[in-house]
């Protein structure tokens, strides 16, 4: 165990309590059928021509529940535009993808949509038949059509999720479903997943009420469970975190100490003020600094491109 | 002052503190320029006719930023639903309509559009243009067209926020631009504002580490406004507050409590188990319960109705 100040192991007590604590998932069955079906298709398909990868991408941020009867919660700030952005980048290069995402959260194939009013972007025609705006013809077909065609085809299924409970109990079951894989599994971490929460049993069962004066709360560490995914979970697939800082100064060292510690095989560094146009990707090997080559430009091709060729290096093993 | 326990009567300098500590409002001149030139086209037109009512409808929750440059956030729960459904019917009943609402949340006119994927409602024609698919034709133009009318007419104004902090500095703003209207003004504050925050003086500038064992968080309580509102900003306005429990045994009273305290003309209250389909308007004169008539059935337009008519009475007096 390394002897970092202050990060603990995560205890096996920890992570059983946290699952067995946690509220059940809704249609958890209906979900695992769902999640069997779409790894069975992509196993059949990879045995009759070129084994066909696989990427579990996890997108947005969790909520974390303050009240049993939930009208506070602590939230994650993400967009999730960087999931959306490199499941595209994913389904393009020839990945089956599964996009565990937060509710609400930014959708594959609607990025470049107008997203806050987007009855702006219909016309009622001549005839009174609607149609969509010349100016926004060309990206809504292509959206359509990119879409259509990866859900069609088998290549993406998406599961949202919200709360920090939700996200672990069905990233637990991808994972464990995700095992049969091997090395030609990819977890792609990118949801910004909460680091306290209250566990459900000290939680106020009613809205807690203002009149009290100050509210003192206690938030309890969530288990990592990196370790325990890299160990346990999928031992064989090829695991990539976030590690998102607001502060420069300990931001490599962190993503470091992430590596080391969890097991992971690259970690993408990213600071809160350059997410969008700047990444650092540490691996065992080295750092290799991403940057987006214009205003509108996505870097998460060519992340995504550094990531595959690093995949394919890990299957070789 | 009211004896009622543990209910403070807001202090002044809680407030003046509360608005001169606050991060500043990103825009404020252009956004005062834009309020003001939707009240003055209101005031205009009802020299010219009768008399136009303006109402302010809020929606959706506040977030409370744990850190200056935010990652995590404490959030209200609320879909935006009520204040959404609630505008269309102000706006049908005649009044010009300011939306204050949080970013993200439901809109006006889009209530009935698919919200996760709306990829699903267009088709791709065999000429190869986009078109609306039929399943949703009905509805989208429907909307579209209302939507224009409203916004084309002067009589919606839509203005987000996120924080509690532009939330209450926004609502200030608005009332105090509506203050020349007299009784012919309306709040109807159906957004969940956050109880507690952190001051921006005391709040973490970076993302808070979570290497170091249990968080521990004090929490302040936001002034109440509400009073402050009524005594300062808009005297003369007819104002509703909305009371969510998840408690009922503790609902009304404290709908009565909020009535009395803070001198709102109605309070409807609801509880969060059954917020769609029931509320009760509580006025000075009694209590009156709204229920939806069947499942699809919006309350908004029978509750509406009901306030219209509560604020002709205000307006007389």
């Amino acid at each position: 165990m390394d002897s970092i100040k202050g990060v603990k192991e995560p205890v096996e007590s920890d992570v059983e309590s946290f699952f067995s604590k946690a509220p059940p998932l809704k249609d958890r069955d209906k979900l695992f059928e769902k999640l069997k079906g779409f790894i069975d298709r992509v196993v059949r398909s990879s045995e009759n021509g070129k084994p066909v990868r696989v990427v579990c991408v996890t997108s947005g941020g969790t909520t974390v529940p303050l009240e049993q009867r939930c009208v506070r919660y602590i939230d994650n700030f993400s967009s999730g535009n960087r999931g959306a952005a490199s499941t595209e980048c994913f389904v393009k290069a020839g990945y089956a993808v599964i996009f565990l995402y937060r509710w609400g959260s930014c959708q594959p194939y609607c990025r470049y949509l107008p997203q806050d009013s987007f009855l702006d972007f219909f016309e009622i025609a001549e005839d009174s038949t609607i149609k969509v705006s010349e100016s926004h013809d060309v990206v809504v077909k292509r959206s359509i059509s990119e879409y259509r065609k990866a859900v069609e085809g088998g290549m993406l299924l998406k599961l949202p999720f919200t709360t920090i409970f939700e996200y672990l109990q069905i990233l637990q079951m991808v994972a464990l479903s995700m095992d049969c894989l091997k090395s030609l599994g990819m977890f792609y971490l990118a949801a910004a997943v909460s680091d306290f929460y209250v566990p459900w049993e000290n939680m106020a069962k009613h809205k807690i009420q203002s009149a009290e004066g100050p509210l003192d709360m206690r938030l309890t560490q969530v288990p990592k469970m990196l370790s325990v995914m890299r160990k346990d979970w999928a031992p064989a697939a090829f695991c990539i975190s976030f590690k998102l800082e607001t502060d420069p100064d300990i931001l490599l060292q962190k993503a470091d100490t992430a590596m080391r510690k969890y097991g992971m095989h690259v970690v993408v560094a990213n600071e809160l003020a350059t997410y969008k146009s700047e990444v650092t990707v540490v691996t065992r090997c080295g750092k290799t600094k991403v940057c987006s080559r214009a205003k509108d430009h996505d870097l998460e091709m060519e992340l995504v491109d550094i990531l595959v060729e690093q995949h394919s290096l890990h299957q070789e093993v």
